[in-house]
């Protein structure tokens, strides 16, 4: 894949304000939906999620998540070609009152500042989401996997 | 939930051209992005899909998979609060030249009639995803469960 190519697709982590989150539940996959953020140079993406929601106990009982990130479809593009990434990673729960949990509220706040009021439910967390690899998609039949460094660097932008 | 709400989130499978899909890969969740259409009145979503595609294999190895429809993001709702649909159900590869193979072809080509090149295509297959439960968002900690006829009724729209 060229570098413009994964270059774009990797904006679309910067911009998208949504991804699909898939959890192990009862041994199933679920799905729900959770705004992300991915902060400049960082290789982990965050979520905010609530004690109360099924996803979060998913999370906490079976670490290994899946997300997708999709551009928004348009007339321009087949919806078999829409460009997105896939990406497998690790959720870890942070301590509050963490360096780490400061950083990732800080940077979810920037991306969310809606969000502020919801910080002050007492059974909101935030979860970082470790890619252990990705799936970039450019268009119908152009895909390419990263892991490793190559996905590290990718992720850091 | 009030039926407006309940039609403008049905609305959404009837608009929207792509979902997301987790299927459980070697026990993990894993997704992907799908076209589907669910035809009027009908209750079963049907995705045109690759044989070389893992998500295919996964769906025919474990039939249980789940669906996320979810609102275009848009400046004036929090993404917290984007409407979306979140689908459990069971796949089923439509055998070539059934009846229902023909009908869920016509109603897939009539939601994406530049997708006929890829009925040439040997290896795609067509894929009924019948949901057993549904999960609706309308917002911020609105959400509705169906199951049973309630689903059915809603799906048929």
């Amino acid at each position: 894949m060229d570098p413009d190519t994964a270059l774009a697709l990797r904006r679309l982590l910067a911009t998208r304000p949504v991804a699909s989150l898939a959890t192990l539940h009862h041994g199933e996959p679920a799905l729900s939906m959770v705004p992300f953020v991915l902060p400049a140079g960082d290789t982990r993406l965050y979520i905010h999620v609530s004690a109360l929601a099924t996803h979060t106990r998913d999370l906490q009982q079976h670490a290994r998540v899946a997300l997708l990130v999709m551009a928004e479809p348009d007339a321009d593009t087949l919806a078999q070609a829409l460009p997105r990434v896939a990406l497998q990673a690790d959720a870890t729960v942070l301590e509050r009152d963490s360096p780490e949990h400061a950083a990732a509220r800080a940077a979810y706040l920037l991306r969310f500042p809606q969000a502020a009021p919801i910080f002050e439910l007492g059974d909101f967390s935030l979860v970082a989401l470790q890619p252990v690899a990705a799936r970039l998609v450019a268009g119908f039949g152009r895909a390419h996997s990263l892991v490793g460094a190559a996905l590290a660097d990718w992720l850091r932008g």
